[in-house]
């Protein structure tokens, strides 16, 4: 059984691999090199190592960790959608439940349903944990556009208001860091590199 | 205070993103390029996460995830120290105390001071903690190897017994990844992608 399971785990973790070969829009901090899905995840959790006080709620930090860690992994099945793409949906697609069932699945049963269970609930974006981990997952990019002239902003021509409304999802985890984010946005209307349609 | 303590969080935020930089000798599953320290050390916690009910002891798997995603950290300072590179230590170095001194006191100091604590007990590998993250850390490339017809072994021309050798840390861990571990190590003499030198 113990062995059973080891193969299906190694399977898993070889299967896992091609997470460093999706690129993100976004690019590192002041560099024009494109960020992977890997690179993402890794930093996503040590934000939420470091950030954990700022939450407004107590949270189980191993379990935000588990869904920054996994929450791209559908990707590499269903591909990664640009945030601020409106022609296509950002809600938990079936496209994406039949990668998550697909790769999950490969490991054991009870471990398979234990990650689809957390990567549903990061999807769902209402428990505690999971709005924790979205803030991190909208703070990063935000971090690295400022530090990259407007970076994917500038590149894509997304509106002040686009962006505001995305990155009001930071509030829901952490009133300090949506100060903070609240600032940096206000900031870059002011450096130009985010621009405020007037219509 | 929870100001301060933010703007210190989000300084070590942008300067780890170094660690997407520094290349590593061992290769993605069945590929030719290199893998970074930030993609690596995801892998490992994603490993952690789906392979801990085979350590031999109970282990706090949140500590476990803190050591892989933080333990190469020190390298964008240090340097990176390839395993089988014989003319350099691999033991805690003045240089990677140095670095890791710096890196993490970006951070509030108590948390500094608990990721350095992290860093030092992964580096020493004595705690069960630190034998399972440290199994990760040995498993991680035993399986890229084999995947990339020996790899790192077959290009800087390694032997099976400093392989062998290297690899025995697995055992701290876990009999179970051990038992397999072993058995990859003999299939890769087998396959001649593992040279056992007779003197």
């Amino acid at each position: 059984m113990q062995t059973d399971n080891l193969l299906k785990q190694v399977s898993f973790i070889k299967e896992i691999d091609k997470l460093k070969y999706i690129q993100r829009k976004t690019k590192l901090f002041n560099s024009d090199r494109h960020e992977n899905d890997a690179e993402h995840s890794w930093h996503l959790a040590m934000m939420a190592i470091v950030l954990v006080e700022h939450s407004d709620k107590p949270i189980d930090v191993l379990k935000v960790l588990k869904m920054v860690l996994i929450h791209d992994i559908v990707e590499f099945d269903a591909g990664d959608t640009f945030i601020y793409d409106s022609t296509k949906s950002h809600t938990n697609t079936d496209e994406e439940l039949i990668a998550a069932k697909r790769i999950f699945g490969l490991l054991p049963s009870e471990q398979a349903e234990e990650l689809i269970a957390i990567w549903e609930e990061f999807e769902e974006g209402i428990t505690d944990e999971a709005k924790f981990a979205k803030l991190m997952d909208r703070f990063e990019p935000l971090l690295q556009n400022t530090s990259n002239n407007g970076g994917t902003w500038t590149e894509f021509n997304v509106p002040y208001q686009k962006v505001y409304d995305k990155k009001k999802a930071i509030k829901n985890g952490s009133s300090a860091i949506w100060n903070y984010a609240e600032n940096l946005i206000n900031e870059s209307v002011d450096k130009g590199i985010l621009i405020k349609k007037t219509d």
